[in-house]
């Protein structure tokens, strides 16, 4: 188990209705040298990519995608919810359905952030039905942007999300895959990496 | 000038209305390389203080809190919007409006990841009226905490937020304070520190 894994293991909580809580070190309060242990790790396998910049999406990634970043020397950009009145017009928008919150949402990225010059490494805390990862990679091909890679901490590999991904040819790297859990017991399956 | 400074001089844009949009380097892309220059610098003007957590605000706060919380080895916590159905019932609520968006949104702490042992850096992007300050610090009030301090990137200084906090009696500590702006030159008035 690498140390994701043994995080989620020790301290994740697991719910009723595939929910897997894990809101005590990754995404409310946030155990930042997890954090950088997860950076190395994404270095590591995307060594030799030519990658530029981070893309990310409010509000959990944000803070994983920051601190991966320094392993990578590039910026960050985040997607924003879409309401805030300090953006210009000139947006990329993607449409994007959570999960968690059973709602849609609009995310835009500014037009100055994001260019066919980018090598974008898409960074998120979770994967499951993979309509936060498309509504982020949607935005880079606005852009004509590249996208080099896919990092994400968490993926629910019982949900098709990651396989869908995976069929599209990119190169997607999730640090725990998580294959199933039993809320009686606790216990979280991860699958062989 | 230091280094945020230099950069608002250089990168940010100023706008009607007292608008200061930083978002090519601070709230929307992000220069970690900067942060991290923040984190050192924060870590020196609160050099002696007992800082076991920082507490912070989503969205745009996350950035800064992930890379400035390396320089003090403690967890990050970022007080959320409250919407999720992933929060437990146990947590703190505060009522923060939002000068950008002029609009009321509750923000929740979850009641395990805040206690009367925390000795707690409130870290923020903007300080403008203080209304998300008086939030993060009721929040910590509610907990028993103490707030041993509060690190803000920029100021407006000629907005309340600031001084009503400073009145308070807190060390708050902010990395730029925009005394004026003006739209038609571009040129920002930082106050000497």
């Amino acid at each position: 188990m690498n140390c994701l894994e043994e995080r989620i293991a020790r301290d994740g909580v697991v719910k009723e209705g595939n929910v897997l809580k894990v809101d005590s070190f990754l995404n409310h309060q946030m155990d930042i040298n997890l954090f950088d242990q997860m950076g190395a790790e994404f270095k590591k396998r995307f060594e030799g990519k030519n990658i530029n910049k981070i893309l990310t999406i409010e509000a959990s990634g944000i803070g994983i995608a920051c601190v991966v970043a320094r392993h990578f020397n590039v910026p960050v950009v985040f997607a924003k919810k879409a309401k805030s009145i300090n953006i210009d017009g000139d947006v990329y928008i993607a449409e994007v359905e959570s999960f968690t919150h059973k709602r849609k949402n609009q995310v835009i990225v500014s037009k100055s952030f994001l260019t066919s010059d980018d090598h974008v490494l898409i960074i998120d805390d979770f994967l499951a039905n993979g309509c936060a990862l498309q509504g982020l990679i949607s935005i880079v091909n606005q852009a004509g942007g590249t996208v080099e890679g896919i990092g994400i901490a968490i993926e629910k590999g019982f949900q098709m999300g990651g396989q869908m991904i995976r069929n599209l040819g990119y190169q997607l790297e999730s640090l725990a895959i998580v294959e199933g859990m039993d809320p009686a017991t606790g216990e979280v399956k991860f699958r062989e990496q």
